[in-house]
């Protein structure tokens, strides 16, 4: 496996982290080109207790981590939720998920879901069917490998946004979010 | 210093998670008597990136269990918050020091803070001073050790409140959440 990973110059791992079911997807890229190498899903809600379900996020995101050893981690992350009670379960999921990648200094990035929909489909409250189908165009997955997982296209969809967010040319200095910041960013631009 | 966590029958460690400060509390049980090992704050407001403070709970709480090799964690967890935006980085702060439970065999339990101050001081709303005062007194720490640490003896107060819930009679299927879990728990009184 190792032997076949070093012909990508660069591999995303992307999470869906949820407490009923856990969604990831593997993308490496070679040259401009972005193809899957692995998605799948990992379901929680047989686990009866709160605390098992989050080591196996841990362990089960670790294990992905040693065995594609990713570059980057891109985390679907809602940043609004139904209540207090279901978006601190939601973040308990996330820091274990983001725990196993800060053990082994993979960067983690994050893409509110509208993000990522925007940028595979063009539509921010797009279905996740039609994110399927985006992600089966243009990473030319066979539909009969990625149907049965559509719980894990939201990850694959997160990593392939991230692939395009850094991608594209940033304008200099755009991203500042402060004067401050521009100046610390960009000295030569200013006299 | 293993030489000496010999001496301890058991071992709780106390996690106050936050995402500005950290405090934790090492509580040793000799017999029927707790005491203090060991207790500190970790300040992570001095930490501008929001992953590195994960990180540096991550690190800190699996360091901490690596050298105290407790047997339990006992972590202060409010349920309720100001809104959803502080309870997903709560959860995420909860999440990395759970990894690092988790990723050790510790089991952890969980106490609101009410329910800590109640344990220790006889009344729910306590202040931090009272609650201070208390564990100062029960588990004997000269003034001026503990009063620096204000901020860590929530912590020490969750893994002692977590000694009392643990060391008190249980009556017996009390605690069962069904009669299924009574049954399972319970095989000789069902006939």
């Amino acid at each position: 496996m190792s032997g076949q990973l070093k012909e990508w110059d660069r591999i995303i791992i992307g999470i869906d982290p949820g407490t009923n079911v856990m969604g990831y997807g593997i993308l490496g890229v070679k040259g401009k080109r972005p193809s899957m190498i692995a998605m799948g899903v990992i379901q929680l809600s047989k686990i009866g207790d709160h605390y098992m379900r989050l080591r196996r996020i841990y362990e089960r995101v670790q294990g992905l981590v040693e065995q594609y050893l990713p570059d980057e981690m891109a985390i679907e992350a809602p940043f609004f939720g139904k209540n207090v009670q279901s978006m601190l379960k939601l973040g308990r999921a996330q820091g274990v998920a983001m725990a196993a990648a800060l053990s082994r200094d993979v960067p983690i990035v994050e893409y509110e879901p509208r993000k990522i929909k925007m940028a595979i489909t063009g539509n921010g409250a797009a279905s996740k069917e039609q994110v399927c189908e985006m992600l089966r165009r243009i990473l030319t997955i066979p539909s009969e490998s990625i149907l049965p997982q559509l719980d894990a296209t939201d990850a694959l969809g997160a990593a392939l946004c991230h692939f395009y967010e850094s991608s594209r040319p940033q304008p200099s200095g755009s991203s500042a979010k402060s004067w401050k910041e521009f100046i610390a960013r960009n000295p030569d631009k200013v006299k």
